[in-house]
């Protein structure tokens, strides 16, 4: 057996995709709609709260193309308290004129491919601590696709030595690092939890940037060889009054 | 032909996943509610009985992201006791509200991979029996996916000799091992049953442990170069208590 | 090119799977509900009526899990009766409440693998006729699978010389053997005319049997190198006394 | 670079897949479901004229198995037509009580694998000219299905050298000519047009053909090892009458 | 690692497909449909403007076949705007009477696989903005596909030095060559931003040409090894006048 990788785990993530449907929502009247909104805004409202109080956080896009409308992804502590937002959004009047599309459980991940020696307890680790319990930026975009480390014949990630894993991994960081400031990512383990073995969020100022960062690792053997891609999703940013005009209709 | 593996096979097993048609639930009146949720709980009681007479078990549990709302495990005896009992969900009021996603057919199994020598009929063995008609617990968190075992180019697992077979599952079982008191498992074969080979359900009152286990196993080799996995659907535990605040509308 | 296996050719056969609409069959009333039955009773006479002349013969199981509810086999003389029957069902009162889920069209089929030298016509033979036009049985459950042979890089079932097919048939055969009396099972060939090569339906009066020979012969070159399987879908046996109960509402 | 093969195309080709919403169907009147029937008569009057005129033809047939109810394939001169005749059918009433299945657009083509050397412009030949706008025969049943050739690993049809395709193409077409008088082959061409690379359509007097010559062919080398098949969808010959039959609800 | 290939990037892209949902369309009044019409329409008219402008552009089509029966393909300089448009159409009328079947969001790319060794910065050359910042044409006909390149055991283009991927793509290049004035070709990368890696657009006043190019290419290796392809969807120019004669209902 190959040497297994070891991880430090921090909040729990669900990221959430959401279709309108629009037929409906333009069938009711405008105060329900604005009503649905209000309503929306105070989950939100306290999403926020938890998001500046740093006990969890959250980000909140639009989404590109039919595959959703917009999406929410959220972190936190436990599996309880996901579970609670994920049902207490079902309840809102606005769910009621969503269609759901895709959702992802994942844990904020880092792995020990690139980790020090140190023999302090990583937990207690400023560094690791915001890598693990993020406080998710407002970038302009977002891009979500999940992941697998591919086994198939002589490509099999898992029959590799520990060694040639950190090499791969190593090389693989060091293009992560030169779009550091343009694109920050959010690595979450999935292996058991979810259908894919890790979800890959990436935030960014510049669209173009994600095509360029997946793109030029594609060429890099970590990808080349073993990277097996799900489904990508990109958006837009939200913020109340951006999906208030979103979902105005006049 | 490769020496077949032998197994012993004890209760049938259903799993079934449903989603909460919310719009629809929100629709009736608060007391019609009351009432699905009431002649649920009769249900659940029936189930209960079983479980604790020991003739029977079941697992309930709420589950994260669209997948499903929630999903009963349920064993019995016999394949028509668990047909009655789902088409008996199915008649409830509640059944109306939700929507079927995934179900999975099974029977819980144990192989001879790891069987003694012993000549006693395994049957009559206690600890074998405590297996093979096993009392579900009710640890915080639940995990099930199903799983088949590779047919592909040279990592074909039915046409290894079944020394080799033996000494994987040892090591496999060696990893399972190092979980004892943190996950519980149950297999369940369903290789002529259901489109899988066998079914995996794990409990643990730690979330994380279910990542950790199947992680760890990915890089052992029945894993990494045998293991074909299907989706995988994790949740919480629920009671009648949990599963009313659950479908609470105010 | 390898010799082509030849095939004598029986019965048109189609699998007819459904669901129920539960909710949309409990918002009858009990009379709609009672007058439904009685029609599909009829229906269901007239197939009994075939199967007891023998020019034609059927069976009528549920099926466990969501995939279905319940599931026809209809085997008959000419596709155009098959359509009829298919048809006749579609305008009954009771398809109005069931969600058509999977069908399989097929032809019952023995190959030429294990024939015998004999020179005179096999369709005379009265083994072979009873293999060819069979009379299904009543056993307490059912199983039915689609399946391929393999054409993928060294594993191409279909560049074997006709000796080496016939070896790997008669080892699979041999296995199915030691499950006469236990499993009866019914090829029928569906090249050219459903998505797969072969259905398989197997007949017993012990579901475990179906988990039993299935995963005997996946060890089995035939099958562990070469067989590629479809769903499976497993049921028990119904009648219009346990139908009606099935469908009962209170 | 393989030299690449060259076709010579005729009329374009869509077929159509519809099922009956039966239970919709049954609602409305006697009277509106003749009004439904007696527009598409007319709708197929037109076809039928067409027919007879040689600028285009159509096949009519029923389909078995819940994947439709019934298919329309129809030849044109142009891509506008198809889609016009499209159009027109989904704005007739019966249309309404239909759900669309599938459908497929491709192009009446043969390949030079087996052109002869002649300096005569191909289009100019009767013989060529027949198979490029075939008057599509009214045989008792009709098979059609989507392929591909295959590319993988060193099953890469279109890395082979011309002449290695040319000599499996030639004995793939002597399978085919065993089967003159039995069944009529219409091979389309859909790369670039449709997910497969062609469509084939079989006509036969006897559905047992069908998958007489597609199991032959598949021990041919130019199949076993290269072709890639998608679904099959067979059917019996419909005309008005039995179209008014087929829909006919007493 | 390979050495990654660079691009250049334009537009950005949204190819977004609706089927009709014909059956709603007949229910509502003659008034209603020519008030949507005329809504979408002025719709039409906003991104002719753009498109006249060249500040963005824009292609209308109606698709062949149950995919969809309209596409509009647009572009413009920032995903917001992409984003605004797609969303300002689900808020027409028209659209309550579509089903949205598939979209594709990429950006307008040009490789450095064909690229010049001139110090000029690109952007400001004439050619290269042409290409990137396209004046989409109105040919009789469009063709969609999605595509990627494969990496699979030795037919792994990522893992390729960049001097034979230059090769191959030269060699690529060239049959497009012979197709210059036939076919105009749009390729859209999408590598970070939606399922596949590449979108290609192709324009031509005759369907056949997208048959025969994607024909021809497909034996050349670059397509032959290291092609995948998802769906294609082809269509007929629309206007504003063939879109009233296509949703005309009488």
């Amino acid at each position: 057996m190959s040497e297994a990788a070891l991880t430090l785990d921090g909040w729990y993530c669900l990221h959430d995709f959401r279709a309108m449907d629009w037929a409906s929502w333009k069938l009711i009247s405008e105060e329900e709609r604005q009503a649905a909104i209000e309503e929306f805004n105070q989950y939100l409202d306290k999403l926020n709260q938890v998001h500046e109080a740093k006990t969890g956080s959250h980000a909140f896009y639009s989404t590109i193309g039919q595959k959703a409308d917009f999406m929410l992804m959220i972190l936190r502590e436990t599996p309880e308290e996901i579970h609670e937002l994920e049902t207490e959004f079902n309840k809102l009047k606005i769910a009621d004129f969503t269609i759901p599309t895709y959702t992802y459980f994942s844990v904020v991940e880092l792995s020990n491919y690139l980790a020090s020696d140190s023999n302090e307890d990583p937990y207690q680790n400023p560094y690791v601590r915001s890598r693990l319990y993020p406080e998710l930026p407002r970038t302009k975009y977002v891009c979500f696709y999940p992941m697998d480390k591919r086994r198939q014949g002589n490509d099999n990630w898992y029959m590799l030595p520990m060694s040639e894993r950190r090499n791969l991994m190593r090389s693989h960081g060091e293009i992560g690092r030169k779009y550091a400031g343009k694109v920050k990512q959010i690595i979450s383990g999935s292996t058991g939890l979810d259908d894919h073995e890790w979800g890959v969020t990436l935030f960014s100022d510049d669209m173009l940037q994600f095509k360029k960062i997946v793109y030029e690792m594609r060429f890099d053997e970590a990808s080349a060889r073993f990277g097996e891609f799900g489904e990508f999703l990109v958006g837009n940013l939200l913020d109340q009054e951006k999906f208030a005009k979103l979902l105005e209709i006049r």
